[in-house]
């Protein structure tokens, strides 16, 4: 295709824009610094020309066709809790604030769904529909990200290795297209064969071939009670080569996280408490266990915890200890929930990578990062979904020269993707691709699949205007 | 774009396709009959040029370049039980039996997936796995479908409900592109945020986006034991609004199926015996839930028995049937397995629809259609999947003219289509749109989505050389 030309926001344009959402529309002083990254700054700051507070659907549809017809860059933003870049302005542009279109429309409790709009976060949603004896299971760690944003990147989370990711749980959504065009997808329905699956593509597209105005969510009864447990191993390997014993034994927990000792005390320093065990009847503990189940009644998981101790026990834990009371589940959880915030809070220089492997690799990659991270200057930290083999992999410095540890992380990551792939895994379980991964999925997934995706982005986008810079799109 | 022209396979072209699969290659008068049409032969019969027996990934390969090369057009067959004429060749060209690939490859116990050549029969993967101790959820009515089918159709079935549809379980597939190149997609992992999701756009694109040539799907543990209950109920609307105390109750039925009266009538008269009470203590039973509970054992099973008895009971069922041995459960499936052969058997004329509509709206729906089909000379008989609004919604007729039954089914049509989309539901639930319903997803889905899933067609196949005139492309 021929080569793009952005076109900057003129006042007349602007003053289009004010009419059709008086008071919701900032210009340059007026965006907040906030505006200008996402929570991995090393991928670029920059702000967009305007800022526009999110209404409805029509509004959107129209502010994007004032830009389609101009040819101007426009920038769907949630709560900006993104790892990738994502949702930052590289080349100006119109940023859309999602996150101020933020209210939980409807609940349709015969069919088992909620209509939202797209700004709602992910905790909002959470704690409200648990007053209505309802669970939205999907659960990533960031629980200030905003719904849209969780669809946009297909957020997986704690629980999904037994309820599976985002995806599973979009029944419809509103799109307004990047020529201004407002399409409807999906149904309440969960069954469909109806043409190709245009949802699923709008999943994990990162806000570049559509912008989602309101989403139909699915529900399920929440389940009545829950048991949590810190299960202890002398090492990584001891700890990973249980899981799949667990699913063997028709064990079905709703999350299997594994931590290793090193970051366990890092979040334990954060939190100021120490919760986990560190040795058990003389053994040194290397890595941990936290296991959550779900069920009907507290007799119901008290058999399932002597079930699953026995099975751990069996697979070589050095001890099993019991979180059955909401004080407990809370200080077993807080640890594994503040390990980001913890990492952040000890480090200067960051960057993550997010890879998925198959989990009966887990234990062997994580042996290799470590080896490989040796040497270079940054400390590697990782923690990770052993359930479904979701891996953050951290790079953390204090005292490298900003373009020495980009220069470093750069090889670094090239072993860490090569070696996923090779193990048979992807190179994003959840964050996404972003901006700052671009050239990662171009190497991961070769030219055929990349031509296929530009092609579906031309498709959607026949003006490259939304989002450019990000997923599969390279601005020349 | 442009017009296409399609050209004839030459016997030169033959030749070369003799290389690459020696003595796979068929023509003319040497095509059985069974290629020229599937399950539902009103949509049309057609015979390829020439038809292949395909090998494998490669061999696919070198004879889909080709005919790109050559402009031949190619279709991709599994087992033919689909019911929108989807594997009918209405073009000529090269049609390859994909079901002559039906190697089971390999388990991987430690990752829960397996992997398969496209032509594996649903029924085959189903009971290997079972030997395993592995249950591959998806559970669509025709057994004697090739996965590959079941995966580009997205094929749902009765365990949908508890287990979700085919899509849930796809982890990673091969697939030859219509341009002869390969590319892989997804992986044994469950988690992806890595690009455009396109191994979600291959699944139920009906084999006119690339040909599946593998594929790596998930099973998950088989649970021990099942049981099923019959409950009778005195009309189908207190039938239907049962449906969600089930759920509410947290009850999590592997499957809710509804049937009325009439359909198990012909049903029982099609096995020869009868299995369901036509009359409770002086009530006449209009219509019936079929539910099936899975647990891991029977202790536990019938405590779900005893609490589902009480829900139904409460919401006006009239009794509860319960099948708990592996005869009683096989009678109580025997007539719902074989409705739809129980309808073909009484009927010389036959069409259908495939709607889905939200659970609370399934009797609405059904008094609808039943109420708009008295204007017609044909009979309307129906069954569907109650947990998930999933209807079945056949025309039959033993004395109309076959053109005087298009012209009434497609007006008939046009009302049921017209008032699943009005109710906030879908034209197919899990039957696909293949070459019979591809006007009704035009005027269901609305230009700019045709428009989206055309440009994804061209991306894909720019010489529109795939499976043509089904889905979204229509060949001028």
């Amino acid at each position: 295709m021929s080569e793009i030309k952005y076109n900057k926001v003129t006042p007349e344009i602007i003053e289009e824009f004010k009419k059709i959402v008086p008071g919701k529309v900032h210009t340059a002083d007026d965006i907040n610094e906030d505006y200008s990254h996402d929570e991995m700054p090393i991928y670029g700051n920059g702000y967009p020309d305007v800022l526009i507070e999110a209404t409805n659907t029509e509004d959107i549809a129209k502010i994007v066709k004032i830009c389609y017809d101009n040819n101007i860059v426009v920038i769907p933003r949630g709560a900006g809790t993104g790892l990738t870049g994502a949702a930052v302005a590289m080349y100006g542009g119109v940023m859309l604030d999602m996150a101020k279109m933020n209210k939980i429309l409807e609940y349709d409790k015969e069919n088992f769904v909620v209509k939202v709009e797209p700004g709602v976060l992910l905790n909002d949603l959470a704690e409200d529909a648990l007053k209505q004896g309802l669970l939205y299971p999907p659960d990533p760690g960031e629980k200030f990200a905003t719904l849209g944003g969780n669809v946009a990147t297909n957020a997986g989370g704690m629980r999904a290795v037994k309820y599976g990711t985002t995806r599973d749980y979009v029944r419809a959504m509103t799109v307004v297209l990047p020529t201004g065009e407002i399409i409807k997808l999906g149904a309440t329905v969960s069954k469909t064969s109806t043409g190709y699956s245009l949802i699923n593509l709008m999943i994990g597209s990162e806000g570049t071939l559509g912008i989602i105005t309101e989403l139909t969510l699915k529900l399920i009864p929440a389940p009545k009670e829950t048991i949590s447990l810190i299960v202890p191993f002398e090492n990584l390997d001891d700890c990973i080569a249980t899981v799949p014993q667990i699913f063997l034994n028709h064990l079905n927990p709703q999350a299997v996280e594994f931590m290793e000792k090193e970051i366990v005390l890092a979040s334990e320093r954060y939190i100021g408490r120490a919760v986990y065990p560190k040795e058990v009847e003389g053994v040194d503990v290397g890595a941990y266990l936290l296991l959550t189940f779900d069920g009907e009644d507290m007799a119901q998981l008290e058999e399932v915890t002597e079930r699953a101790a026995e099975v751990v026990l069996e697979a070589g834990a050095v001890d099993v200890l019991v979180a059955d009371t909401p004080t407990k589940k809370k200080d077993a959880w807080a640890a594994r929930s503040t390990f980001l915030e913890a990492i952040e809070a000890e480090t200067e220089l960051l960057d993550e990578c997010d890879v998925v492997v198959p989990v009966n690799q887990i234990a062997k990659y994580i042996k290799y990062v470590y080896e490989i991270g040796e040497k270079y200057d940054f400390t590697v930290k990782s923690f990770g979904h052993a359930g479904d083999g979701n891996l953050h992999i951290y790079t953390c410095s204090n005292d490298m020269q900003l373009d020495e540890f980009k220069k470093q992380v750069a090889e670094f990551f090239d072993y860490a993707y090569n070696k996923a792939a090779e193990m048979g895994g992807l190179i994003s379980g959840e964050h996404g691709i972003g901006f700052g991964k671009r050239d990662y999925l171009a190497s991961f997934s070769g030219e055929v699949q990349m031509k296929l995706m530009k092609g579906i982005k031309e498709t959607f986008d026949p003006k490259m205007i939304l989002n450019p810079g990000k997923v599969c799109y390279k601005v020349n």
